[in-house]
């Protein structure tokens, strides 16, 4: 009986490994993403922006210019093909940083969903501003619910999802739609350095949480300006993160917070707004200047955030950031930005503060 | 009392940033590296070559080539300068693999002892064939010992380390000599995707362990050439690693595994060798037809490991690939080469491992 029972899983598995060889060699046929879901906006937009900087014209240049990188940023479908591509064009043929894989800053990087969890499928490797590239093949018969998450660093001009002939190919719905949590900051939420899309903090937090968490990451620019702290309130979200307080300067920090604070309070009487402290900068474990820096960053941080609290601001919160990239110094690309590993430290800390928070 | 010491503690960390701060106005002085310590070499070469290709005119061009990458080789040096620089060329102005950034593949990265253990100090980030970068500024006074990372993926043309006039450079010591320990291997020995050449396994396995791990990775090539096993048997080291079943195709698995290991023990009569499977590729978290090719790899791999033993091979460990990159699926960077984390978990597994082995 286990004999017979061995023949036929063998069998089972041969005809399908085979009939996936097979469906190689269909045709891919392509469609435009834009008639797809797409996750992750602060506001719905016809463009693969993360804020309509049309409507923001006293954004600085460079911030218009961030809001077009398309971190957090994510194209939700349902295919039953056994092969899954890419064509896309970013919005620049200028480099990657040279703390980032170009994967994270121009490619792509999808998810598929099994057994309930969302688990890594493939990526999209850029090789120019155009590009083509299949992100999955050989999968087993059967619909699948994928999620694409967009380049971090990089603006995304066109998108299209290719699949094979004679297979269907639909729109998903946000599985994090139901709970909204905005993420303001720095480079390190807008991603820098996650190995691939899906690694940058607030992609993993979704995935952890089930939440959509907004990526306004700003990179070397989170440095919380009226106009922008002004924008930020006035999404809707359940709750508002403040990862921002390593681009100001002390000085900014200790004169820009508290308006952020009271202007996201003013527009959500009860949502929660959580502090938290700059990651310590590992080059700062010899170069004392510049860990004295960011010392007195979340020294003004920790200040403004006291004296809110005096002032009866409620449900204020403050994440302390010295142990938000663990103990042995290995945690950072480049001793300000966060690898892989370093992400996923913040990730151990950032998740259970937030839990009782958003509960 | 306790404010005395206390502005007595204030005086003094205002003046090390002060005259850290003066001293940054000095000038630099740079030397060439051969004038220090390189690590990290099979045999000892004039060059930042891994390996004198010129005695092995029968490798391919593809290994020649990659055996120049500076993959594992490091530069011991001392210093009492407050401020580290370096200026170095790399073989090749190609843009680095779309699954690695820059600081791994062509740039630097610098450890200095603290409190007896290597700590991460500073990079050196590329920008073109030639550059040079402060690596680290700022310091408090005193000699440090240093340890610069080479590129993982391009070859060293020139090197030399830049520090402040009127402050000492001296060639530092190996502080892994005492023992030596040969890993073969694919690109994932030799470091991709590692996000700094320091962070490649076989460098933090030689952190944490006190022994030379010296890194024959060869990206895409790791694949066991009766040529190249001649050569690896060769080196004068206490046990030899063979981290080399993801690149030889199942039946290449089969038919040079053993040559190898023979080749192994017979220049080296007591020492251990370990084979460890290979990695599961995430890619094959849906790619049932590179999951079943991974699978036909590590089983040969085993069976010949098996047949081995019934040989009576001493001495011959396997460490099984299954759990080497833990089990969420969030390991890699392109669904093949291990992200940092990938790598903290292959650390995890390979380290307990090989202690009793290398008792």
């Amino acid at each position: 009986m286990m004999q017979k029972l061995s023949i036929l899983w063998i069998a089972c598995c041969c005809s399908i490994l085979i009939s996936a060889q097979n469906a190689k060699k269909n045709a891919l046929v392509f469609t435009d993403a834009a008639a797809l879901k797409l996750m992750g906006q602060a506001f719905p937009l016809k463009s693969y922006h993360r804020i309509d900087t049309g409507l923001h014209r006293n954004f600085s240049a460079g911030i218009k210019n961030l809001l077009t990188h398309s971190a957090g940023l994510t194209i939700s479908f349902k295919t039953n093909s056994p092969r899954i591509a890419a064509k896309w064009c970013v919005g620049s043929d200028k480099p990657s940083g040279n703390n980032m894989a170009a994967i994270a800053s121009k490619g792509l990087d999808l998810y598929i969903k099994k057994e309930g969890k969302w688990q890594f499928a493939g990526v999209g490797r850029p090789k120019g501003v155009c590009n083509e590239f299949e992100l999955v093949k050989d999968m087993e018969p059967g619909e699948k619910e994928c999620l694409l998450y967009l380049p971090l660093y990089d603006a995304i001009k066109s998108l299209s999802i290719g699949v094979e002939e004679g297979y269907n190919l639909s729109s998903g719905s946000d599985p994090f739609a139901a709970r909204r949590v905005v993420i303001y900051g720095s480079s390190i939420t807008q991603g820098a350095s996650a190995s691939r899309p899906g690694m940058a903090y607030p992609a993993r937090l979704s995935r952890a949480m089930g939440i959509q968490f907004i990526n306004l990451g700003l990179s070397g620019s989170g440095k919380m300006e009226k106009e922008v702290a002004d924008m930020v309130a006035s999404i809707d979200a359940e709750a508002f993160i403040m990862d921002c307080f390593a681009n100001p300067s002390p000085e900014q920090i200790a004169a820009r917070t508290a308006y952020m604070v009271k202007a996201i309070r003013a527009k959500h009487p009860q949502a929660p707004i959580i502090m938290i402290q700059s990651v310590v900068r590992e080059r700062g474990n010899f170069d004392l200047v510049s860990r004295a820096y960011v010392k007195s960053q979340n020294d003004n941080a920790l200040k403004v955030y006291q004296s809110l609290l005096k002032e009866g601001v409620s449900n204020l919160h403050l994440i302390p950031g010295d142990q938000l990239l663990g103990g042995d110094h290995e945690g950072t690309t480049d001793g300000t930005h966060p690898n892989d590993i370093g992400f996923d430290r913040m990730l151990q800390v950032i998740q259970p503060a937030l839990i009782p928070i958003l509960k």
